[in-house]
């Protein structure tokens, strides 16, 4: 298998957005290639878009060939788009990196993009049902926040987990986020705003739930060999993982404060990279609701399960813990324009190790992660690192 | 790069089918995955599923999850849906071929499926619109019948083709799928009535086209070190190649008689197999519309450019020929459901190279491709071979 690294990120500015879908990874894309020179532009033969629903936003599908020609990239050797679901940013990357470690291709550009803001806000917010089994859960009313909602009263009654711990990750990740000029939110609302803010799904608040978002991210990957024409700092995809427990709640465990699909993934690409999750300084952690993050602290390995509220209120996750949560300022933070999110994970990482991220910068950090899932039974990670 | 084979391969009927997406999944899953012991079912660790808009036909999303838990398979290794337009089946084949070739994923189920029969007709004919760019093609009409008809065009006035010589394609075509159960249809109409079927855009008529067809195909893909466990007759994936011209017509090379991207793709192809074109038995060629078919002979290898004419008339793509083309009956006869096209590809050159092909047997063929593409711009190749 042959080394594989990141060596250019671009992202488009997160929020309501008065562009299309086209558009805006057109906006990513340029970040990402504006400073190539046309020759190792030309050396691009690979896209991959990870994208989950221009079928019904933009009424557009055959989405690889329409990013590849606007961004004017030829791919000679791949072209795909990948969907799935909340985590079709990361799938996106692993698929270029399969690729590309394969020895299928040399230089792959990675876009993840979505317009979910559309004229109708119901059907916006409609549209979101498309990621829920249709016969046995959306047909029933399921949406994504009593999803996770159950995960949080599970999370409650097990450990004493309070609404309070829930709006400290809000806060962190919101105070991360008035840091980063990409976030879809740039400013920091006080705790007694989140407190006060409207209930979505017992115990889920407004501020503890991700927003609908457009937005798009790219990545340029490239093998070894070609590595170091593009960057003399490329950062390396170390290692990755992705496993799936299941789709539908009836078929997820039955205590849903913990998921072993997350721990598998996670461990599957520590063992492929050789690390631990004590060596990771940076982690951008898939905070679709407040308590996605906290759950994740385990699964990633940060604490041992059980210990997610004494890692968190002993500052763990934060700016001087053992590792910085979501300094981006997570999907909470950023919004989640669901195949942009996983790319623009990625883009935080690479800026952070290569010491980039300006006045988000985690000192000194070495390895980085990204953890992407689609419901709770369904996970993606990948670990990333520098020289 | 680790070898792959084919180990096992099903199909549900294709047709007008009074069945939903998740159930043709279903039925080609079962058909690939039913004689396998359960012991050796749990070892697939991943899926793929090719499929371009069931967020439009069926208002679902997160499609390989959808299809991994209604098939009661757990994805540990790799888990996506993965969309190219008209050959997200083959993408989706290429994929798994990619995750298994890298060491990333051992045993991988591939789905390809599209359910386009929708109860309002002209709902399921607006819906193909999101195949052709929305901003600068189909905002002005551009369908897919008058693109391949520009094609058909510029071969006949660079060459003589005539209406009879595609006529003559589709009667091979609808000859073979009358021998094949699965075929959208079952019976060969005359030449007379070809001849005399609705112009659709000069010089396609109604039966040089391929219909809008409901349907579902499943191969199963596995590491060479476990293929042996899965049968002891695997087919081999012998080589890949995708390129890419362009996506818009307008992008196009001038010359549309000729698509050099397929004569890319199969060049990478033959180069990683170490074969030739003169070395395949059977090709099962994507006959979107009988005119694509006649360019693909010469894109193929299988005559030089222009000797198109004389390779069909001497019945060169026909049984007794140098290779069977279309040997299931193509999509002319089997209908093409978008994402199930490729993999349908696939089991029909599975079947071929195993000898089980029944009453369409190509007789000692050794070697099989399958050609797919999206629009004339974009194809992908991929060679197969047995012991």
């Amino acid at each position: 298998m042959r080394k594989v690294a990141v060596v250019a990120a671009g992202m488009s500015r997160f929020g309501v957005r008065q562009a299309t879908f086209r558009e805006l990874a057109a906006e990513a894309g340029r970040a990402c290639l504006g400073q190539l020179p046309p020759e190792l532009r030309r050396r691009i033969d690979g896209i991959v878009v990870g994208t989950v629903m221009p079928e019904r936003t933009a009424f557009q599908s055959h989405i690889a060939a329409l990013i590849a020609e606007t961004l004017g990239v030829r791919p000679r050797r791949l072209s795909a788009r990948v969907e799935h679901m909340c985590q079709s940013g990361s799938a996106a990357i692993r698929h270029a990196f399969a690729f590309i470690a394969a020895g299928l291709a040399d230089v792959v550009l990675v876009v993840g993009v979505e317009k979910l803001n559309v004229p109708v806000r119901g059907e916006a917010i409609l549209n979101m049902g498309c990621g829920v089994d249709r016969d046995w859960e959306a047909a029933f009313g399921l949406t994504a926040p009593p999803a996770f909602a159950f995960a949080a009263q599970a999370h409650q009654r097990r450990y004493g987990t309070t609404e309070d711990d829930l709006t400290a990750i809000a806060l962190k990740n919101r105070r991360n986020a008035a840091r980063n000029p990409y976030a879809h939110f740039q400013t920091v609302p006080t705790p007694e705003e989140v407190r006060c803010s409207r209930m979505i799904a017992d115990p889920l608040r407004l501020y503890h739930c991700s927003p609908i978002t457009d937005g798009a991210a790219a990545v340029l990957l490239a093998a070894e060999e070609a590595a170091w024409d593009f960057t003399d700092r490329p950062v390396w995809v170390l290692g990755t993982g992705q496993a799936v427990d299941a789709f539908t709640l009836a078929n997820l465990p039955q205590d849903l404060s913990f998921w072993p699909a997350l721990r598998e993934a996670a461990g599957t690409a520590h063992a492929m990279a050789g690390t631990h999750p004590q060596d990771v300084q940076v982690a951008e952690v898939h905070d679709c609701f407040a308590i996605a993050e906290l759950i994740a602290y385990a699964g990633l390995g940060f604490c041992n399960p059980g210990e997610e509220l004494d890692f968190l209120r002993s500052g763990g996750p934060d700016y001087g813990g053992p590792v910085v949560v979501n300094p981006r300022g997570g999907l909470i933070g950023c919004g989640h324009p669901l195949g942009a999110t996983g790319v623009a994970q990625a883009c935080e990482v690479f800026w952070q190790l290569r010491g980039e991220a300006g006045p988000r910068q985690v000192p000194g950090a070495r390895i980085g992660l990204t953890h992407n899932n689609s419901g709770m039974g369904e996970h993606v990670v990948i670990l990333y690192g520098r020289d």
